[in-house]
């Protein structure tokens, strides 16, 4: 059973606030300051550039792939971290092409993160104009894969309103259809149970600064099903994923098993401090996780449509169907979330209206809930937002 | 006048150790520690998500470019870090071809460093059969500017040997063929000035983990020449190079100027130590790095001649050819550099035969080099490496 106390005192959260932002940065993990300037110190500082072999950096990459592959349900060896989520899409979606030649067209949806669907434009303007970005309603997805779908590429979770995406159901479908899939983890990793094993996916990424709590910046991580690896063409062929780099060959040559989609340089600094964080969530189980993740996104969707009427409920009402979020829709969304941080509870705001709350049982727990509904609902029946003092107050912070 | 006693007062260096390996990996400075411990506490700690906007993280691609542009004669405005080198070379050499639609080639030369080679390769691979990447002689690229030349793609200073090109004469050769020019400058910043605006450079790249001192795995830049910057396709068309990310549009429209070769979210605990860094380059004029350098590189190379008839000088004689590094042969290289090693002082060794040794004036005097070799001569002239005693200790550590 996982030890939610133990977790939640192992983060510096600034005293007074109740954070519900953690899924957009998590919050710095206590180790994770004292971890990276020993790292700087001792290993940077007097091993130089011998630190690559005697600290292990070169390892990093792998070594914190399989900590995370173990709550995404991914095989040893079949996650490796670096570069940026964005970077990872696409060469996840490069690789994927590649293994259906005849196809041309990358499906995904309007729901997806728009940074997704950029690299995908992106990628597809370089490869020329016989290839489509197919981007149509997340409901009309499985009706779309057509047999020209080449790629499917989907965010599971919704970064706006939390709903899911049937992860098993749609790589079924799609397998069925011939189409590779693509699934980005940015909202899943660290928020529900993910079993990419047990999917059958084809690749994955996510990033590790928002429920992973591996800091602003943290390296992004890819997993390919060791089915495919030793199949595919990282299209970013870099140094570290060649069999030899230190061999210094003019030709490229992959190296074996995911190593390959490695690219440039790692960041050991941010690595060191996501490595801190990996210790938090080993000591953690994701059903726990997601037991309780359910309890606080009950709790307070209940207590808000008790308290607040004027919000609307722009998440799945059916805790199956939605992440580790839930979002209200309301006109005066974005001036009420201001003043909402300005009394310590700290969402966020997505336009056009919406006002969304992350929670993260690592350290969120049914008191903190309580007390973000209840400062809410003093906000919302006031119109605190409104008032002359709060806006003197605005103008003058 | 740079003070060169100040400087090296601002890194932490082992005792008894001399260093010249700070092109491959430059040392930590002293305030990067505390600088970046302090971001993790009062910034991500406190401000949490907050932080992009109140800490300015949002705003340390632009500013440590513009504070890297002035060691490197680009224009204000005109660099931006983020990714790795490989991922900056792929954006760079992306871009360049599509400023030449009619031409499929990519020239480079076999003393590039082999990423580079790679990534290219990746990219042409997706881009089709026709284009091709053209590896010739360092000595033989003036006359392999052809009509078919898209890229000229090189590594100003050699890796291994420290020759160097003269960016000015072939950026003006390509460009009279209607060649775009792509210049890693990944041993060349902070080691040698460098003018890019003055030589009419297209595009360059580099990292800040060697020279710059930013430590393992730091960030890399990008310089797009402004009268580019406004046609170019980022072809790794990434969030943060939006002209607006946080509307979320589901359509890329590329941001104005340099902003557009940004990608992901940055490294901003990377950044923060980079930034450390960069206030020692600040107190730096590059004329005088350069006339230190060649100082102690011309010391290095007599000294080294006088004393150990045994290696052979690998690098030009003359120092306006050469880079801020000294590269010597020896069959037995690869044992005479870890004996050296073992005596503190620090360079490296490349296959099959080059022991590599880097000047950098910010922490290196003629002392440390003075040191140096007398250790290297009394390694050299008792064949150290072969000795019982040596032999034995290798074993045990």
């Amino acid at each position: 059973m996982t030890d939610f106390k133990a977790t939640k005192a192992m983060f510096d959260l600034p005293d007074g606030v109740v954070y519900l932002d953690g899924n957009s940065l998590g919050p710095v993990p206590k180790a994770a300051t004292s971890r990276v300037a020993e790292m700087m110190t001792e290993e940077w500082g007097k091993m130089l550039i011998t630190g690559w072999n005697k600290a292990g950096w070169m390892g990093f990459p792998i070594g914190l792939g399989d900590r995370i592959g173990r709550l995404i349900g991914a095989e040893p060896g079949s996650v490796v971290t670096g570069d940026t989520l964005s970077i990872k899409v696409y060469q996840a979606v490069a690789s994927a092409l590649e293994l259906c030649p005849d196809r041309k067209v990358v499906l995904s949806d309007n729901g997806n993160f728009p940074s997704d669907l950029y690299m995908v434009d992106g990628l597809l303007r370089s490869l020329g104009p016989d290839y489509e970005l197919r981007v149509v309603a997340p409901e009309d997805v499985a009706a779309n894969i057509t047999e020209d779908v080449a790629v499917l590429m989907l965010t599971e979770v919704d970064y706006r309103s939390g709903r899911m995406h049937d992860m098993k159901a749609l790589t079924e479908l799609a397998h069925a259809n011939g189409t590779i899939t693509v699934w980005d983890l940015a909202h899943s990793a660290g928020a529900i149970p993910v079993d990419l094993s047990g999917c059958n996916a084809d690749f994955a990424v996510g990033c590790t600064y928002k429920y992973l709590n591996g800091g602003p910046g943290a390296p992004a991580f890819i997993y390919v099903a060791p089915r495919l690896t030793d199949r595919v063409r990282p299209a970013l062929s870099g140094w570290l994923g060649h069999e030899a780099p230190f061999s210094f060959d003019l030709d490229y040559r992959p190296g074996s098993g995911i190593e390959r989609m490695r690219v440039g340089t790692p960041p050991i600094i941010q690595m060191t401090a996501l490595s801190a964080a990996m210790d938090i969530w080993d000591m953690a189980d994701m059903a726990d996780v997601r037991a309780k993740s359910i309890a606080l996104t009950e709790l307070f969707i209940n207590r808000v449509e008790a308290t607040c009427p004027e919000l609307r409920l722009a998440s799945p009402r059916d805790a199956k169907q939605r992440g580790s979020q839930v979002s209200f829709r309301f006109e005066e969304g974005y001036a009420a979330m201001q003043a909402l941080i300005a009394r310590g509870v700290i969402g966020d705001f997505r336009a056009p209206d919406i006002m969304r709350f992350g929670f993260t049982p690592l350290f969120i727990d049914e008191q903190d809930v309580e007390r973000a509904v209840d400062i809410l609902a003093d906000i919302m029946a006031n119109r605190l937002w409104d008032t002359p003092e709060y806006k003197q107050r605005q103008r003058v912070t």
